[in-house]
C-alpha cells in the first residue's frame, strides 16, 4: 500500500534530491519514524533528531547535508507534511448505504452515496446531502439541511431546523441549535424566552467535540465557511463567526457578539456579549475580553491588553509583593525626611 | 397560522393602540422583522431600526409617535416579547407513545401520554411521568424517577436512582447522576470511594446542553426548582443550589457547596469546595469564588471582591507596568533628596 | 442485605471497641446516618455531629469518648470509609451478554463474560476484554481494544484504533480519540493535518464526564495507568499523562505537554503546549502554566507562581487601588519636598 517518493513529492508539488524511487509506506515524526517511512524537518531545534532518523525521506524547505536519505524540497514542508500525512491516513470508515437499523422519516431525503450508520435517527422533512456520513447515536431534527460531503460523529445532536453546510466535520458529543440561554424574570420566576432562530454551519467548518452551539432567539448562530473549532466550546445564541476563524478549547463566547475572518482564540478565553471583534484579530489563551476588539487587534489578560503590555504586566502581577515592599520602604523613607524638614 | 391582534393583546395582558384586526403570522427583531410579523421596542438605544421597521405590530412599554402601525401597551415588553415568541415558536415534536424500537424494561413504569423515542433506553423500575418526551439516545438508569411534562433532549445519560421533577428540560449531551470525583491516596494509588448518593433536579429546572452533575457521595446533590444553567457547566457531588439561581457556562461548581436562591452566577467561574454563596448573590464572570459570600453579595476578579471594586482594580491591572515606572522614578527622587539631605 | 460489624472491621483491617454483632445495612455521614448505619469521624471539626449522630457503629483514627455504641478503630478512616462505602454500593447493573440489539461487527472479538448492552456499536477487529461492560449509545470504533473489567457509560464515543487498558471507567459522554486540532495555514485556508495517532489509555483510570481526549497527530497521546479525570477536561494531540495522576473539572491541556506521575491538577486550569510538569507537582485552581514546571513544585495564578508567592500576591491584586492611592499621596509628598529643597 505503499507510494513511490517521486509520486509522493508530485502530489506535494516538489523536488526530490536523491533517489525517487524509495517506496514509502508511512509517516512520522524523525523520533519515532522507522525504515520505509517518510518524514518532515520543520524547525530547526529538531536538527539533532534529524541526523539520527531512520526515516527513508525527508520533506524540507532546503536541502540540508546532516541527512544521508533521499529530501523533498517543499516551499512549505508544514503544509507537505499536512498532505503527505493526508495520503497515508486511513479512509472514513463508512456504512454502506443506510442501515436498516437507523430511523430516517421517510419524509427526509437522503443523498446519494450517503453512509447512515444504524442508531442514527433522521427526523421529518430533513435533507441529508450526498455522500454524507452520519455515525451511530447522531440524531438529526426535523427539517435540518446538510450538505455534500459532511462528516457528523457518533452521538451528535443537531436539532431542528439547523443548515449544516458542504464537507463540515463535527466530531463527537457536539450539540447544534439547543436552545439559548434567554430568561426574563417574572417577579420570582425565570421565564423562559423560546429560541425561535437557528444555527447555520458552512462549508468546510470543523466543529471540535463536546462543543455547543446554540440556536439564535431569532435569526441564526452563524458559523461562516471554513472556520474551525477546537473541543468543549460555547458559542451562545446569535453569535456570528467569521471565515477561517480558528477557537481553541473551553472557551465560550456570549451572546450576539460577533467575531471577524481570521480571528485566531486561544482556550479558555471569554467574550462577553454583545461586542464586535474585528477581523484577524488575535487573543491570547484564558483571556477576559470585556469590549470590542479593532481589526488586526492582538490582546491578552483580563481585562485585555495589547498582547506585548500583557508580557510587561503579567511579570508584575507576580512581582505584587515586591512592589509592595517599595512602596511601604519609600513610605518611610518620605516620612523620614519629612520629619528632617520640619 | 397567525393570530389577530387583539388575540396577542389579551394573551400578553396588553393593551392596542391602532388597529386591532391585524393578522400577525409571526415575530421577529425591528431589523429584520418583515409585514405580518410582530417586534418589539426594548431599547431607546433601538429607536432609528423602530422607525424604519417593516414590522406589522410592535411590542411597547408606551406609546411612541414614531411607528405608524398598531402597538401593543405592555408593562414590561421583554416578558411580553418572551410569551409572544412562545405563541409562534413551533410545539415540541413527540413520537407517538413508547417506539417499538426504544428499550424500556417491563418492570418500570410509564405514564400517560409519554413521549419515547426509538434508541431510548429506560432501566428497572424506573418512573416516567405522564406526558413526559424522551429523545432518542437518551439513558435512564434503573429507579430513576421522573415527573410529569419533563423533557430530555437526544443522548442525555440520567443515571441509577436520581430524581427529576415536573416540567424539567434537560438539554442535549448532559450526564445526570455521574460518580463524584473522590478519591483516598493509598500509598501509591488512588482509591475511588464508591459514591452512593443521587442527584435530585426540582421542577421547572433547566439543564444546558452538555452539562454535568455528579451524585453525591452520600445523601445527594440537589437542584432546586426553577434553577436555569447554561451549557458546558459542572456541578460536582454534594453540592445544592437554591430556587431560581441562574449559572452561565463553563462554569465549575466544586463540591458540597451551597448556592443560595436568586443567585446569578457568570460564565467561567470557579467556586471552590464546602463554600456557601448567600441568596441574591452576584458573581460576575470568570470569577474565582475561594471564600463563602453573604447574602446580596457582589463580586467579581479572582479573587473575588466586591463588584466596584473590581472594576477599579482591574484597571489598575492593566497599569502595572505604569505602576511600576512611577515607583522607580519615586525611588530615585527620594535617592537624590536623601543625598541632599545628608 | 446487611453484614455484622465484625465482618465489616476485618474487611477493613480495623479493631472493634464494643459489640461487633451490631448488623449494619448501610453507611452515612454523622449527620444524616440513621439506626443501622455506620458512619465515620474524620474531621475534629465535626466532634459535635458525632455526639449526636444515629449510627449505629463509627469508623474512627483512635477510640472516641464522646460517642456511646461501637468504634471500629482503623489506621486511616478516610481510606476505611472508602472501602465501606464499597461494601454497601450496588452493584453495577449488567445486561446479561450481548444484546441482540445491540450491533456488533462480526469480525471483533469479545470476551467472556462481556455485558453489552442494547443500541451499543462495535466496529471492526475490535477486541473487547473479558467483563467488559459496554452501557447503551456506546460506539467502539475500528480496531480498538479494551481490557478486562472495564466499564465504558452510556453515550461515550471511542473511535477508530485507541486502547483502553483493564479495569477502566469511562464516563458517560466522553470522547475518546478524536482528531487532534492540527491545522496549517495555507494563504487563505486552513488545511488540516490528518490526525494518524491513536488515544492510548492505561490500566484503572477513570475518565470523568464528558471528557475528550484528542488523538495524537503521529504516535499516541498516553494516559498512564491511575490517572483520575474530572468532568469536561480537555486532553489535547500527544499529551502524556504520568501514573496517578489527578485532574479536576474544566482544565485544558494543550498539545505534546508531558505531565508527571502523582501530579495533582486544579480546576480550570490551563497547561500550554509542548510543556513538561515533573512528578508531584501541584497546580493551583484557574492556574495558567505558561512555562515547565519541575519536580514538587506547588504554584498558583496566571501566570503562575510559587502557591505561597501567590497567596501573597492575590491579596494585593485585590489592593491595587490603595496601592495605587499611596503611590500618588507619596508623588505629592516627594514632590513637596523636591519645592522646599529648591
Amino acid at each position: 500500500m505503499g507510494r513511490h517518493l517521486r509520486e509522493i513529492a508530485e502530489i506535494l508539488g516538489g523536488k526530490v534530491i536523491g533517489d525517487d524511487r524509495v517506496l514509502i509506506t508511512g509517516i512520522d515524526s524523525l523520533e519515532k519514524a522507522s525504515q520505509g517511512e517518510i518524514s518532515f524537518f520543520l524547525d530547526k531545534r529538531y536538527k539533532d533528531l534529524a541526523k539520527t532518523t531512520k526515516a527513508s525521506a525527508l520533506l524540507v524547505s532546503e536541502p540540508v547535508d546532516f541527512y544521508g536519505g533521499p529530501q523533498v524540497v517543499v516551499p512549505n514542508p508544514r503544509l507537505a507534511y499536512a498532505r503527505a500525512a493526508g495520503i497515508f491516513a486511513p479512509p472514513l470508515p463508512r456504512f454502506p448505504g443506510v442501515s436498516d437499523d437507523a430511523r430516517v422519516d421517510e419524509s427526509s431525503i437522503i443523498g446519494k452515496d450517503a453512509s447512515i450508520y444504524p442508531m442514527v435517527y433522521v427526523g421529518k422533512e430533513a435533507v441529508i446531502g450526498d455522500n454524507v456520513t452520519l455515525f451511530p447515536g447522531t440524531f438529526i431534527g426535523d427539517r435540518v439541511r446538510i450538505g455534500f460531503g459532511t462528516v457528523i460523529y457518533p452521538n451528535v445532536t443537531v436539532l431542528r431546523d439547523c443548515i449544516i453546510g458542504n464537507e463540515v466535520i463535527i466530531h463527537p458529543g457536539c450539540v447544534i441549535g439547543s436552545d439559548g440561554f434567554g430568561f426574563v424574570r417574572d417577579g420570582v420566576e425565570n421565564v423562559k424566552i423560546p429560541q425561535l432562530g437557528i444555527v447555520q454551519i458552512d462549508d468546510r467548518v470543523e466543529i471540535g467535540a463536546n462543543t455547543t452551539i446554540d440556536r439564535a432567539a431569532l435569526g441564526k448562530t452563524l458559523v461562516r465557511k471554513g472556520v474551525k473549532t477546537d473541543n468543549l466550546i460555547q458559542i451562545a445564541h446569535n453569535v456570528e463567526i467569521g471565515e477561517n476563524t480558528v477557537i481553541v478549547a473551553l472557551t465560550g463566547i456570549s451572546g450576539s457578539t460577533r467575531i471577524g475572518r481570521d480571528v485566531v482564540i486561544g482556550g479558555q478565553v471569554g467574550i462577553g456579549d454583545h461586542l464586535k471583534v474585528g477581523d484577524r484579530a488575535m487573543i491570547g489563551s484564558a483571556s477576559g475580553v470585556h469590549k470590542s476588539l479593532a481589526e488586526d487587534e492582538v490582546v491578552s489578560g483580563n481585562p485585555t491588553m495589547p498582547h506585548r503590555h500583557w508580557l510587561k504586566t503579567r511579570g508584575l502581577i507576580n512581582r505584587l509583593p515586591q512592589l509592595n515592599d517599595r512602596l511601604r520602604s519609600l513610605e518611610e523613607r518620605v516620612k523620614k525626611m519629612e520629619k528632617m524638614l520640619k
